[in-house]
């Protein structure tokens, strides 16, 4: 296994806020209801921006960050809402940015994707077939959604997240990187998304499945990677709803200053979120070299996956 | 990196044929006309079959034959045609088959991205995570191709393979597995899918395209692998067109024999052709432990991906 660093970070946000009040407005809701319920005081609508606009602005604020970014090997993008079945997302990436061949692909696997290809780049690496991959969470969620059904148009928001990780061959003393991922189909018509029809989501068995398949799966973690909850500097998990962070935090025995949030502004971007939580952590100083967090996934499939690594 | 075996194979074709003279008479052709130019002698469309009942029944065929089938740790399938955006095709077969949960997620990665799936199972088997995977390609093209365009509308198929793959461990000597894969985006606009548009392709730049990146991609993966096309027992194709196949032979200077097609009458199934072929040869008593063969992918990205192993 090969030790692997998180070189940069890039967002991308669409220009047109949504700011709750309107929708409140428009859905005939309680002033304040939307920020008691979910937390998010705005979201984002992409309205001039399609999605690869979106996935490549997230990518070159990444790049323009980046000292070293040659010799990308691998630019794999995770998505529940694209319209780009051939070329995907990441060919047009590669292609716009005029980046050197390699290796392209778009994944499905659901809100939590951005965890399954973040896995996929790291065993490209310790693989030694490639050096540095692109990892890359876009959804444009606004499109998809039926924006009367309030559980889902007062919490998604579309953006765009992208991460370069590379090998890191300067530490020598190997880094933690434990995974737990875990695809249960059983009730997954709780949570779907097919071309030609709009989202749907049953928020009250999407709100029980994510409060304890998350937990089981921490757990699982914990064990395989044998090493407790304090240990683990914060969890960043997938931003669905703050209820179901909370609730998370609440029967993992966490405090809230563990769990990290940023739904308040950025909404909930399915597979953005977390890469966009990286990027803001990133910013505030949060993520120190050493430190172990967990990724944590959860959504559509229903698939449920973490990763714990060491920053 | 550990030894994988390929355990069992399994497709599935729509029970609807179509013969090549219904779509000469359909689009003004000269008897014989699609045979002569293509190679194939009829295809399949799905009437009644959805892209997931297609790819669940190439899977029951595979899992029909395995005796060992319990511990799959991941079920992957490659697609370009897909309307399963969240859960995904795999995730499908995990319910359905009631299969114990395991990781579930789908690539789009052009028509060659069952090579990309069969490689990110095999790093996930090599990196200890699982110890089976099954890898799917589906493609249901019948209802995305503009049936007046003479181009694709008589070399499509519809289609299915499965493949179960799993650490070997009875093999002690390592066995070769090499892989090569490179996308290139420069001229991706020749071959193209979106939803809400019919598949697009451009055969006289297509068929450029796959004469030459084919064979450079070959070279590259030999170059590697450092051994020589005499090592290689078959190259084993994505289906594309015989035309194209029997270029790729002439460029490499090998025989058409070593250069599998089964294309006559499996048509073009874009993801499904490789995994059908593999189902193919074994039936026929092609494929003999300790043979190298190269799996060629190639298609919409564009991306090239060639994978040489020890079967």
């Amino acid at each position: 296994m090969k030790n692997i660093q998180i070189v940069a970070n890039g967002i991308y946000f669409p220009r047109k806020q949504i700011a709750n009040e309107e929708l409140e407005n428009r859905l005939h809701l309680e002033k304040g209801y939307i920020e008691k319920r979910t937390g998010i005081k705005k979201r984002y609508y992409a309205i001039e921006e399609t999605i690869e606009d979106m996935a490549l602005e997230a990518v070159k604020n990444a790049l323009s960050k980046a000292e070293k970014k040659e010799n990308i090997g691998l630019i794999i993008t995770a998505t529940t809402s694209t319209n780009l079945l051939m070329p995907g997302i990441s060919n047009y990436i590669q292609k716009t940015l005029e980046l050197p061949p390699c290796i392209c692909l778009d994944i499905l696997a659901g809100c939590g994707g951005y965890i399954n290809a973040f896995d996929i780049a790291k065993l490209y690496i310790d693989s030694g077939t490639i050096e540095k991959a692109l990892i890359i969470g876009v959804d444009k969620l606004s499109e998809i959604i039926d924006k009367e059904d309030v559980g889902t148009a007062v919490v998604l928001s579309d953006g765009a997240g992208a991460t370069l990780i590379a090998k890191d061959e300067e530490n020598k003393k190997e880094r933690m990187y434990v995974t737990h991922m875990q695809s249960d189909g059983e009730k997954n018509e709780i949570l779907t998304y097919q071309y030609g029809q709009k989202l749907y989501m049953n928020g009250k068995e999407v709100y029980k499945y994510a409060i304890t398949n998350t937990v089981k799966n921490i757990e699982g973690l914990l064990n395989k990677a044998k090493i407790s909850l304090e240990d683990i500097k914060y969890i960043i998990p997938h931003q669905s709803n703050i209820k179901i962070m909370k609730a998370i935090a609440t029967r993992l025995h966490i405090p809230m200053e563990k769990m990290y949030t940023n739904i308040q502004t950025r909404g909930n971007t399915f597979c953005a979120s977390i890469p966009i939580a990286l990027y803001d952590m990133q910013n505030e100083g949060l993520l120190k070299k050493g430190d172990k967090v967990i990724l944590l996934g959860y959504g559509g499939g229903l698939n449920t996956g973490s990763i714990l690594m060491e920053v």
